[in-house]
């Protein structure tokens, strides 16, 4: 169980507009008025797991020991489905039970999966359409004030998992997919420098070929200044992605990709 | 008069793209480098004051007593129209006199309405088209010092406040109108449960029917995954009023609807 | 040398949607838990130095001494391009040296450039594309824990600056040219209200006339809600420039003008 301290963070579809965030806000610091709120995002596309997943996986690692992760991207809210607490050695994670923290209790050690069952923690609102406001944030708020994971409900182990989108060779072809597609228009596959070292050693070349929606790209670039404004072109990303760009440009655009696209390397 | 806290909320509709917040943000903690802010947002639709009051409304009462809530929607910065501190036995609230606090004026106890006139407060800068920054930031920060309301001017009754939008019976017809479309096109109307009550009452039915924009709705779902992503439906909101959903989809845009549509009950 | 206070902005072009800058909050409260962070914007549009230049040119002077401000819009990233960490009398700035600290540079007091060498400092990460989270927010965290900025690197003199926009007589007429244009769409000048002091003593007139795509303007407003709805009107913003507007509307779609656009006075 990791210490507890006051930061806490949030991952949402709600975006910046309305009042949603501010009231979970709101909440977390009625509760504890130390705690700290940074946030995730709350652009994630509407309903779009995959891609909250994603950006969780991409940055929660950064956070001090102790942080109380919370995404809330749920379309299933109101309904039968569950609220989870996963507490590893280094985090808290809040999330509904729709496959979001897959990754992460698949990766990370120590993980204890919960069920939120304790009413005590939940506020009473009309509705059953903001488990954000809710369930999520009073139960981060709580955490943060040093309440231990137990008491907010049992173990459980039946949890819900999304596809894994693992890379794998087809024949000579080894073949993975974009995983996400960032706001700059970056592609980036679920193929990693590791799989390059795999594919190197298999084929005994130091060069490679990747192909994707029907063009070839030259070698890797090591960076998006050494690369093209006409041409895409591939490099190793910063989490060790291999990433399609275009300098200065939109590679979703100029590829007309979107998340889900095959990428071949040969 | 709330106890004073350094927790201070901004509300605007100067986006985020620009140096506008962050120059607010600056001024504050130059006053009060203790001070802490939360954005409620600063997406909401140029001048479009109703839904700054509906953010307003649907995020103030969640914050811990003491926080001051500055919000600038406001068209008529520079002209005549008064700068407004409002004090409440909860909060603070600074905003121009536009009928933003039109609400949080009628709803609240121990309201004080005062005109922001001490021009020691005031940031001394060209041009009087940042009040945000000039004015409202400078007193917020001074509040969370602790500087008392009544030195910042004198109180006032005569407040400009906005049309009311209260939902009424037209025959045996119960008539509201949509006062908010949220970030996920759904259509929160001036019904609420409350409201359904008094008409289940007088009607001495439990079923209702719901009719906007040409469409007759089915009787209340309970949550989003109770619906339907062709066809729109209602359910009870997390703030209590009844709002019509596509299931992850836009009800906006399925009915082609805005703010100020119609809605009946019968 | 400002003294060290744990205040830290962010300036980028990364949006709000990804995982960059979370990562990049990540690392730096791994490094000082107790530092706060604001975010100045990071809707710059991407790769647009000027735009980022002038919205940390007009929010950086309201913060209080010892702040550090990163700014990373950065499209060299990885490449040879080297970068800064700016000491200034006040402020602790951290960016590519591409241009964007030119105005801080020339304006600001004991400025102190030096090129971030020390590796101690840089995180281990694979890829070369991240240096907002690998190299400028941990040297932004530890300036925050009161490291020197001589253990970071060499004073260099060779600085990149953008090349510079100052109005001038071109002829009888005065020539400046729009520099940013906001979220409301207000196009702003680099004609202050210094040069139209000086204008005015230079014509003997009071009163002037303003051309731009095409359009002759009426004299100054004192501000929006004197303006027009349908006719563009200039006026002092709160910057001290000169400010093309549309009450309640957008400036930029009516003349259909963007950054660049010249400005003519008379």
């Amino acid at each position: 169980m990791p210490p507890a301290i006051s930061l806490i963070t949030l991952l949402t579809d709600f975006g910046d507009r309305d009042y949603f965030v501010a009231s979970m806000k709101g909440v977390i610091l009625n509760i504890n008025p130390q705690a700290r709120i940074i946030d995730l995002s709350h652009q994630v596309g509407p309903y779009q797991i995959e891609d909250a997943a994603y950006v969780l996986q991409s940055s929660y690692p950064y956070f001090p020991d102790g942080t109380v992760h919370v995404a809330v991207v749920d379309p299933g809210v109101g309904s039968a489905r569950r609220p989870l607490l996963v507490s590893t050695s280094r985090y808290f994670f809040l999330a509904p039970d729709n496959g979001l923290l897959t990754d992460i209790i698949q990766d990370e050690l120590s993980v204890e999966v919960r069920q939120i069952e304790n009413k005590q923690y939940r506020l009473n609102s009309e509705g059953a359409t903001f488990d954000g406001r809710d369930l999520f944030a009073p139960a981060a708020a709580w955490l943060t004030r040093g309440q231990a994971p137990g008491t907010f409900g049992r173990l459980i182990r039946d949890v819900t998992t999304l596809p894994t989108q693992e890379p794998a060779w087809e024949g000579s072809t080894f073949v993975g997919r974009i995983v996400y597609v960032d706001h700059f228009g970056n592609l980036i596959s679920n193929i990693t420098s590791s799989h390059l070292a795999e594919i190197r050693r298999y084929t005994k070349r130091a060069s490679i070929v990747i192909r994707i929606a029907g063009r070839t790209l030259d070698d890797l670039s090591t960076c998006y200044a050494d690369g093209s404004t006409d041409a895409p072109r591939a490099l190793i990303n910063s989490n060790g992605h291999v990433e399609v760009f275009v300098k200065e440009g939109s590679a979703a655009h100029k590829l007309n990709v979107r998340r889900g696209e095959r990428m071949e390397i040969e």
